[in-house]
């Protein structure tokens, strides 16, 4: 098994957690903050400037790739500086890539499993709240928001619809399924 | 438990397969065909008119809903009577459904597990050659066209998107996962 798990997902659906879990079970490497580390060493950005762009963080300060060609050109810049990064992960071995649009940068991949993870809203909101704390700012209009950014972000690139479940291997509502067995089911596509 | 299974997949990623294993696996009833009688019986409509409309057969003269009133109303007609089967099914106890939009219909029921089936193209069509030995007239075009029709039929009664991973408690891609692994997959998120 040389497998490449990617995942992308909803805000407070539960990707860290999953992606860790099953990364745990295989006894691989999990990327994501590391990877955004990794960026700013790459491309000498600010951090800052990376975390906030292309996974909407929680206070987001996101440029939109609309207002203006200074801003698209640095986007775009950096998504070739992902691909690179990510495209080097995957050469390493067997490893979980949470987020970063890693479904579509490895498409010509073989042995690739893409997963994508979403939740009700309520359970997203309550699960946001118990992890980090945030009891005012969170609320469906900002979720929905962000839901909407990670969208327009990723078709821009890629030119598919962000969550249409063809192109994935598979898609979970870690709200019915719950965390551990998401990680199982990914476990057992894997082996 | 007591759960209902609804199905809703791309012709010839395996469907059928997959809920009959399922059923088989809970001991429970599996509903398709029969539901296409029992929907007879019920609207006293041609059996072959119901088989071409929603579901686009292989041999489809679906008749488009934008083609007129007349085909409209009876289109109309025939969900509400698709409606109130799927109801009557999902109150006898816990089934698998397969197509005809249950996972909208009973949208209002609690313990619904929503499954979508995909596949790739080069699967469905040596899947739909090997099991209707349809050699002629399959080919991309053909399965094109039925996921468009399928995805209006459904998006036009529901405001839904078809095959949007938000939709469904979980969506798998058959050709990467096998029919076998999908069917236990369910059956180990109904446990």
């Amino acid at each position: 098994m040389n497998r490449i798990i990617t995942i992308s997902r909803q805000f407070g659906a539960g990707g860290r957690s999953v992606g860790k879990l099953v990364a745990e079970k295989l006894g691989i490497e999990c990327y994501d903050g590391i990877l955004v580390d990794k960026l700013a060493e790459e491309t000498g950005f600010e951090k800052e400037y990376i975390k906030d762009t292309g996974d909407s963080s929680l206070e987001s300060k996101l440029m939109s790739f609309f207002s203006g060609h200074a801003g698209a050109a640095q986007q775009d810049y950096l998504w070739l500086a992902e691909s690179r990064i990510i495209e080097r992960l995957a050469e390493k071995g067997p490893c979980v890539i949470i987020g970063r649009s890693a479904d579509f940068m490895l498409r010509h991949h073989e042995n690739v499993v893409n997963v994508f993870l979403h939740a009700s809203m309520e359970y997203r909101i309550h699960r946001i709240m118990e992890i980090y704390g945030e009891k005012e700012r969170i609320n469906e209009k900002v979720l929905n928001d962000m839901d909407k950014r990670r969208a327009a972000y990723y078709q821009f690139y890629t030119d598919r619809k962000w969550g249409d479940a063809a192109n994935y291997t598979l898609t979970l509502d870690t709200s019915v399924i719950g965390v551990e067995k998401c990680a199982e089911i990914i476990v057992k596509i894997c082996q």
